[in-house]
């Protein structure tokens, strides 16, 4: 590990991580010990990306009992469970955070009979699991996905998915770079993604950083760009995906769906199965968070708008499942009618359940 | 005249103009009587909207040859015809501004035998119908377009085509302005319009300054607007239309096009008949420019996206004739086939020719 630049990594003992607020004006690594570091960093979006914050979270409670000293398990498991519940503050609504939470909170019961040694061992060990799965998981859907991405093809993206938000690849952007690795030249569009303009800020920065030609352009581009034969494909990242296939994802999503099946181009979702919420039937069921006025009437701290204007401003839409051509998973490609075969995906992976 | 306020206007021989560059946090007004001061708000983007700098360009001859004394018809005929070129050289794409300066050429030489203080008023005089054309064709093309916005409508709008950019009204924020006259209750979602956001920094301004409510969007949210139920009709300006009906105006309406198409809302393009372009069989024609890296890459002076990344940024997009419901127009609505309806327009209306 550590040989090339990812977003968060483990290095003879220290996390390291890019503070993504300083992306994409400079590259700043910020090497530390100190769990509270990265309960700051998380909670200031220096590190964000879901399957970032959760690897992040793993890394950081095995820093946050790792100076613990003696051999009193009360005591630890005081220190233990406080450190556990810093971290569940960061992002009360990041899913991945309590799920690496858990993973971690059940390696520390079930060996605290193990001297305190090898109790933070055990921990430093799951830790470095969530990462290699979730690196793993990224690779296979990006092996999965680069199967449907021809040659020469020209791509459009939306939002952040890559290997700044995951342990590296990403999920759409992994597949982007899997056909990179396989020799495609491809051409990436990338839109701004506003209000927070992940696109411009950090996709542009790290496709560019990997070496593969990156093109920005606003939201209200991509028709225009697929009418002129530029787009071979969309890919987009998933929030949730529903039962019937429905995707819930970063505002403007739908936009995009829409106007690739106008012009007949190919609209992928690429997820990891945890992203399908097996207890959702469709999309309509899917709550959308409405955000503040602020991302809206002001662009990195400069007001673009009158005060007092209104606005409204929903953080995710759905995209209906007929307006998708596939959803491209670590499990392999789920094509329509998606109620049957994201059905069988879950008959085939019990583990979810 | 003056009564109320407008973006641009003349008040007992001084010319008054909003300075576009400071809204919408500062409501800064210009009161000259120096055609100087003209040139460089033309230049500066301070009066901005072809119809605007037209009219500006007609006071700003008047002003640039009121004080000249004597009866020297030589001499006044150079005064005029540098003060001319210098508005001819403030925006060179500008049609309108050139339209204007002829419209005072051809007063100015029918003229030359009258005494000078005479030739002065007949200049001023034509400044002054330039103006108030403006306003009645702006006034008819909102009378025209009132008849298809619903009480209770919430319409969806795209950059500025208000009073700001024309001699008031506006084309199609003149409908919109008419329809609330009309005391019909309306609501206004105007997207910012990426790159310049013209959208969230002037339309959000003027239909607020005017009592009515509007509501702030991204580019990229309405078309989960529209499957929200919250439009009943999109309403767009156009810069150039073909005698097909295919529609050139900035860029992202397009898009908004295909979503309105998908969800089954009416979408209209207002502009004035001398927009149509009776030479230009279909959209495939018309010239789309392409603008510098500069205006995606930063935004009011702030840097988004990583140094040297490409950018696509056109100005324009082409909306094809089947995709909008009704062009209207000062002579009034026109409806598809558009073809066979434009030549009506186009047959009724001589003078075009």
């Amino acid at each position: 590990m550590g040989s090339r630049l990812r977003s968060i990594d483990w290095d003879e003992g220290k996390f390291r991580f890019i503070d993504q607020t300083k992306l994409p004006l400079e590259l700043v690594l910020v090497e530390t010990e100190d769990y509270k570091v990265l309960i700051d960093a998380i909670k200031k979006l220096k590190i964000r990306g879901a399957p970032a914050i959760g690897i992040a979270a793993g890394f950081g409670i095995y820093l946050g009992i790792k100076n613990f000293n003696g051999d009193d398990k009360e005591k630890l498991k005081v220190v233990f469970e406080s450190v556990c519940d810093e971290f569940a503050r960061t992002r009360p609504t990041a899913v991945n955070l309590f799920w690496a939470i858990d993973r971690m909170r059940k390696v520390f019961y079930e060996n605290l009979h193990l001297e305190v040694n090898n109790l933070k061992d055990k921990l430093l060990n799951e830790a470095l699991s969530i990462q290699r799965e979730d690196i793993q998981m990224c690779r296979q859907i990006g092996l999965n996905g680069a199967k449907l991405i021809p040659d020469e093809a020209g791509i459009l993206t939306h939002c952040n998915t890559g290997w700044l938000a995951t342990g590296d690849y990403g999920t759409a952007l992994g597949i982007i770079y899997t056909a990179f690795e396989q020799g495609k030249k491809i051409k990436v569009y990338v839109d701004e993604t506003r209000p927070l303009l992940q696109g411009a800020r950090l996709t542009t920065w790290e496709l560019m950083q990997r070496g593969i030609e990156t093109i920005l352009i606003t939201d209200n581009m991509s028709a225009y760009l697929m009418k002129l034969g530029k787009i071979d494909c969309v890919i987009v990242g998933a929030d949730r995906v529903a039962l019937n296939g429905d995707t819930a994802n970063k505002i403007g999503t739908y936009n995009l769906a829409i106007s690739a099946k106008y012009h007949n181009i190919p609209f992928y979702v690429a997820c990891p199965t945890s992203s399908i919420d097996f207890n959702m039937k469709s999309g309509d069921e899917i709550p959308i968070e409405e955000r503040g006025s602020d991302e809206i009437v002001e662009i990195m701290g400069k007001r673009i708008a009158p005060e007092g204007v209104k606005t409204f401003s929903p953080a995710f839409d759905v995209t209906p499942n007929h307006l998708i051509t596939a959803i491209i998973t670590e499990l392999g490609i789920i094509y329509p009618p998606f109620e049957e075969n994201i059905q069988k995906i879950k008959e085939e992976n019990k583990s979810h359940d």
